[in-house]
């Protein structure tokens, strides 16, 4: 295998025979788990394998050895990087500029089907990470498998990636205390006339100089209006003095993302910005006292609502005040008023507190893992608002 | 709008109205245009809207004004960064982790069809960027529009965007050239020991330094073994003397990808690698000697097949010579022995040309637009092999 991950190759397996657990108890027959070169986490949660360019895919049969599919130039990546053996390629998952690939053999779905299932007895099959999964794969199966029922099955794997394990964690700890150098870097260099691209590159030369594998998400530097926006992606504007300047900058370490985010200004802030600023920190350290295994998640929300309501914030509150963290960035389980589950030790929660007015916004963001009792910050040294 | 583009307004306006005129030639009575974040071109082309973390869409009637389509949290940002006043939410482009979104309003493909539509007149809408639609998307579309017939219709786009303009070209050249500067900011620097992802980091400070605002591609560095992958990624595997090390380095400017792509050792290589490198190389020039306006795709495909086959190295050929190059780093039109179209003059291609062997491969990667006569070299700086 290649030098790309800590994560030991028996993890891997007891992920898959788990997932096979969760399969069978669905009443399913197999799962078509669908990974694409910005959303790769299910697939390489369940293989090690990254696809980039194309698309991938791991066909997991309810009892029996799974089969990592990838489009028709990742045979050998695939082969010398993911822990399966069974490796197959289908022009389904071919880079979106479609090539014909004249003179190259591929799999179907019908073949792969025909090594598990005799005719007609494959009834159910579901379909993991269907909000990426993509039309040729979609229509390919319905054409192929005209009598098989295909159903959204998300919660046969999600919820396996929400609890982590000890060498999760540990990849974890590392990605974020990377972020935590990449913003070391920028508060020294950062200065007034350089651009907000220029910032990140400050960050992407720490985040692989300290052994990250990439970013852990689009990263973001912000100065002045685009503060205010929630997604956002940084552009040529000029940082300048006296003005919120919002960093997120986030490594990824074997598969794992982090984020560190953090408002700060060159010179001091007016005061109406810097109130929000510090009522924001404010919230940000009340989720995390309130965030405990055994609580439901949908009463840290309702709570933290309340209490920011409490103090006359509301107007600028969009959403929060947690989501999971893990192989995305933004992972299920959201933390909503209408979450149905009960928080456990060992998730990993991105504490995300953004508050915004019409001109501008800021945003702190600190990673945590849950404990007996309460949490581990997997991040904590920019905790604190600075005007540098 | 934001700092984010050298592409007028006025060019955006007129690539949507020659789109729509595509629209009605074809006999569609709108079109649904789809980006992920790894797969922006063609909302980004039509719109300069580019998502991260959710989805995206254009909608455009055959007649009237178009409207962009964001999810939950990409509002105010679209607002500020796209040319299209009309935007509009859906839930259907939300983040992979599917959040609820409680209390947000969201606008519905139904709402949308009304606008334009008297009730049963819209009978055809074009899919555009079909191979990355997800299901969310399209049965969103088969439940509020069951009368509508839905097609692939990437052909109604994907012309536009073959032939480049001046400003297309000019933020080509302009990241080509940054990537040359990221090239050589790496041979000053490449040391034994380093890890790949390491000189991957030079790369990306480079990029940004410069002027660009994101990598053309995912950016490779492989010493040894993986070089012998058509598609792979950078690991933590040490750089080592006297081993062949590919590089492919890409910036992207104004959404332009670009990517320079040569392979190097420190110390000499073996002669039979460097044998296969030299001839490489021979390949490349040999395919910019045979582009230009007015002869079929198809034919320089296998005119290029017939002369490496006549050097004696098929074996050690993929696929080639070459793929257009534009917002996507490979886009269409692909160049292979089945393509059914003629070279026109400022279409932009990638001769990528790469050939290998069981344990190693190697790829030389320039872009090119085509004049009159045959080629502009849009990077040439680094085709000669170097051992340094």
């Amino acid at each position: 295998m290649m030098n790309t991950t800590t994560i030991s190759k028996q993890e891997f397996y007891d992920r898959i025979e788990r997932f096979q657990s969760n399969i069978r108890a669905e009443g399913l027959d197999a799962c078509l788990v669908h990974a694409s070169e910005s959303d790769m986490a299910n697939v390489r949660y369940l293989s090690e394998f990254w696809p980039t360019f194309e698309a991938a895919a791991v066909f997991v049969p309810a009892e029996g050895e799974a089969v990592l599919i990838v489009g028709p130039e990742s045979d050998h990546h695939a082969a010398r990087r993911s822990v399966f053996k069974n490796i197959e390629k289908m022009l389904e998952y071919r880079e979106s500029a479609e090539p014909e690939c004249p003179g190259m053999e591929f799999t179907s779905f019908k073949d792969i089907a025909a090594r598990y299932f005799t005719k007609g007895t494959m009834k159910k099959l579901g379909i993991v990470g269907w909000s990426v999964t993509t039309l040729p794969v979609y229509m390919a199966l319905k054409e192929q498998l005209p009598d098989v029922e295909l159903v959204k099955a998300d919660q046969t794997l999600l919820p396996l990636r929400f609890i982590k394990s000890a060498d999760e964690l540990a990849s974890m700890r590392k990605a974020f205390a990377i972020s935590e150098l990449a913003v070391e870097a920028i508060l020294n260099e950062i200065k007034p006339g350089m651009t907000e691209l220029q910032v990140i590159g400050i960050a992407q030369r720490e985040i692989y100089k300290h052994g990250g594998e990439y970013e852990g998400h689009a990263l973001y530097c912000f100065c002045g209006e685009s503060t205010k926006h929630a997604i956002s992606r940084p552009t040529h504007n000029k940082i300048v003095k006296n003005e919120i300047i919002q960093l997120n900058i986030g490594a990824r370490v074997d598969g794992y993302s982090s984020s560190v985010g953090l408002p700060i200004s060159i010179g001091p802030l007016p005061e109406r910005k810097r109130k929000l600023v510090e009522f924001g920190l404010e919230a940000h350290f009340k989720t995390m006292e309130m965030l405990k295994p055994g609580i439901p998640a949908a009463s840290v929300v309702k709570d933290y609502e309340a209490w920011v309501k409490s103090r006359g914030f509301e107007k600028y509150l969009l959403y929060g005040p947690c989501h999971a963290i893990g192989m995305m960035e933004v992972e299920q389980p959201w933390m909503e008023s209408t979450s149905d589950y009960d928080l456990e030790k060992n998730m990993t929660f991105q504490v995300d507190t953004f508050f915004y007015d019409h001109d501008f916004g800021l945003r702190w963001e600190n990673g945590v893992a849950l404990t007996d009792g309460g949490v581990e910050k997997l991040s904590s040294k920019f905790m604190k608002f600075m005007e540098i």
